[in-house]
């Protein structure tokens, strides 16, 4: 009895693309490769297609580190947004969810990450420099960011990433909030219900 | 509060690609999605190269049409199978859950499909016609299919297929057995476990 069948290699290494994506077990991957290898060719290359055209026109927003198929993404080119309240996430997904939630008029810093030491994450892999950077660029053109809002994930990395930068933005001008801790420790800001996130948001504390 | 976030397209479209597999939801293609944009561009480019080279390299095999990408697949092109036992199976996953339960040395019959009136499938849609042909070839060339197993999944369909396969290739020559009922009804090949698997084929009885 094998439990490994010797697939063709192009089945083999489709079905290893997708078992590497995240929540896709083996089995899972394999099903998929199958459906993929019974659909139209015109259907199966929709997503070879997307996935190439998603790599080639995605970029970062020259501002806030979103991503973006323009140079500014959709909250920084939105004249109805408050660029003088700045909401700093980790990752895009979290942005989704706050944008998700509703409420929020502000717009975003996206760090692009957490501190995360033991992966060799420091300060200088993170947008932290551009953040100064904005802050002290927003200020010398006469419209001062009078908030930043540090909504990092409710875990010891995030926690750790607040704390690092509340004491970096000290004196840089805004006043430096944190979210309400609405949101229970350990979990992730994207799992979060939209009305726990806008309880969180609403009920932000001054953090320096 | 909008539960839609405006995706820049791209990106949009490939949450549409992957909510579109079988299996991923929306907020898992969404994950995915962006697993997609944070990777590094060669390992996200595998996947789409893995798709374009899975549906321009696989084809039927021109014997038992069962995934290959040469003319005869490898079970076809086995000296040490014994052709003159041909399992009829639906599917490839189907042939792929015999071939990992292991035990089974004959070769396969690939349908492509089953019986399902409801939804425009009748026999012309399957290899019916290609099976015939099989039997009748192999009995002029002198090395005649002795038995034709049916393994079709136990449920409606599958039990239709089945029983119209039997009516069809009555007199054709080769002895027509069925899995034993070890099958629990409503279940698929697929996801049964290798030891029943095993004894569904060891008790496969005559049938007609």
């Amino acid at each position: 009895m094998s439990e490994e069948y010797p697939y063709p290699p192009s089945i083999a290494a489709l079905i290893e693309e997708f078992a590497g994506l995240p929540g896709i077990g083996r089995r899972s991957a394999e099903r998929i490769a199958y459906h993929v290898l019974a659909a139209p060719r015109d259907e199966a290359m929709r997503l070879a297609f997307a996935i190439r055209d998603a790599k080639k026109n995605i970029r970062a927003c020259t501002r806030c580190f979103h991503v973006t198929e323009t140079a500014l993404c959709a909250f920084c080119a939105d004249p109805t947004r408050d660029a003088g309240t700045v909401c700093v996430v980790e990752l895009p997904r979290d942005l989704i969810a706050f944008e998700k939630a509703g409420g929020y008029r502000g717009v975003y810093h996206v760090l692009q990450g957490r501190l995360a030491p033991a992966d060799g994450i420091g300060p200088e892999q993170l947008r932290v420099h551009e953040l100064r950077m904005r802050i002290n660029s927003a200020s010398d053109s006469g419209a001062p960011i009078r908030e930043i809002i540090l909504a990092m994930n409710p875990t010891a990395d995030g926690d750790a990433t607040a704390a690092y930068l509340a004491t970096e933005l000290a004196g840089t001008g805004p006043v430096v909030t944190r979210l309400a801790r609405g949101l229970a420790s350990g979990t992730e800001i994207e799992s979060t219900s939209p009305s726990s996130l806008r309880m969180a948001l609403e009920g932000r504390k001054g953090m320096i």
